[in-house]
């Protein structure tokens, strides 16, 4: 008779079943069903803003959520692409793959991106809807006068300087949506009351629910 | 004076900060730290079945697991890459930035690619590294004469037939890990045994503690 390791010893308390993990047993482990909250609007227009606002608020709430945007995908998963169409088009449907990968796990995953393009974000909603996922497309829209006026980056002063090429708003369209799940006017709304009508939409979707 | 709106007066009970949600606050509300576990090794080692299991042994101890396999990435973030040396580069280098993107979420993020190249497996550990995120190499290991034997996919026959190219282990090298942070030998261990030896590795490590 051969000796039992510890290892083996150890091992006897490890049980699992066939198949995978499901995405239901994730989201009663998490207490939460995964979504993505998709902002789209000019430079400017607060999605930046809002979008960290409401991460805070729903982690307040003991929600578990994750904020994809420019500092943590154009310096990574994206870092390979340009400006191009072709490139801008790829930058949004990455970003919505992993979003899709986000919701999946569970998470109520924020992106702000300015996303000018239908096509694109119609894309990303056919991701999700394949994928059975909610998809929420949230238009945070202010006049541009106002985005302009604001330029929080200094980029609307550069463009029109001619030193950014093909920039929103400029010299490049904003295709606003169509039948967003949410129309936010952040010239109207205090920032407070912007995040509020985004927790009513979570709650009206059974998403702010265990 | 103007009415006060529904919106506004509910909006009075929104309370953030300035400034970013930090990693640490992700992680006290999720309760642990996020981490990649990342399991390399030939074609029918063992990385999906071990992988698999550690997830559902990780949701037993209400840890947050998530998967990346080629199940939700080649059909999804990776579609537009094909076998070339450049696509086999840039789709470990993807998944890498996403397994980032889930740890820094606070994920204990368990990936399962044969990825048989060092250079493209040291690239993921630099992008942890960089972003003072815990990386787990995990050598997942067995004499090739067994994973032949086993050819969960039937890949090892269509490879011999010549109907596959460049496959791993027949007409393309895999590098094996020189320093994993852990080395299972699939062919000595049972998928217990393997978990266990994984989850003295998260322990020792402080990564299952709240």
């Amino acid at each position: 008779m051969r000796g039992t390791s510890m290892a083996e010893q150890k091992a006897t308390n490890i049980h699992w079943h066939e198949g995978n993990v499901t995405r239901e047993e994730r989201q009663k482990n998490l207490g939460q069903r995964g979504a993505t909250i998709w902002m789209t609007g000019l430079s400017g227009s607060g999605k930046s803003t809002v979008a960290v606002a409401l991460e805070q608020v729903l982690l307040q709430r003991g929600k578990h959520a994750y904020r994809l945007d420019g500092d943590n995908i154009r310096h990574g998963l994206n870092k390979n692409l340009g400006f191009s169409a072709e490139d801008r088009t790829e930058n949004i449907r990455r970003i919505g793959e992993v979003a899709k990968l986000f919701a999946d796990a569970g998470m109520l995953t924020i992106t702000s991106f300015i996303s000018p393009y239908v096509a694109d974000r119609d894309l990303v909603r056919k991701i999700h809807d394949e994928a059975k996922l909610p998809f929420l497309e949230v238009f945070v829209d202010c006049p541009i006068e106002e985005a302009e006026k604001r330029d929080p980056k200094g980029l609307y002063k550069k463009a029109r300087a001619g030193q950014i090429k093909g920039f929103t708003g400029i010299d490049d369209p904003y295709e606003p949506p169509k039948k967003p799940e949410l129309h936010l006017r952040t010239d109207q709304l205090s920032v407070a009351e912007s995040v509020q009508k985004l927790l009513d939409l979570l709650e009206a979707r059974g998403l702010l629910r265990a």
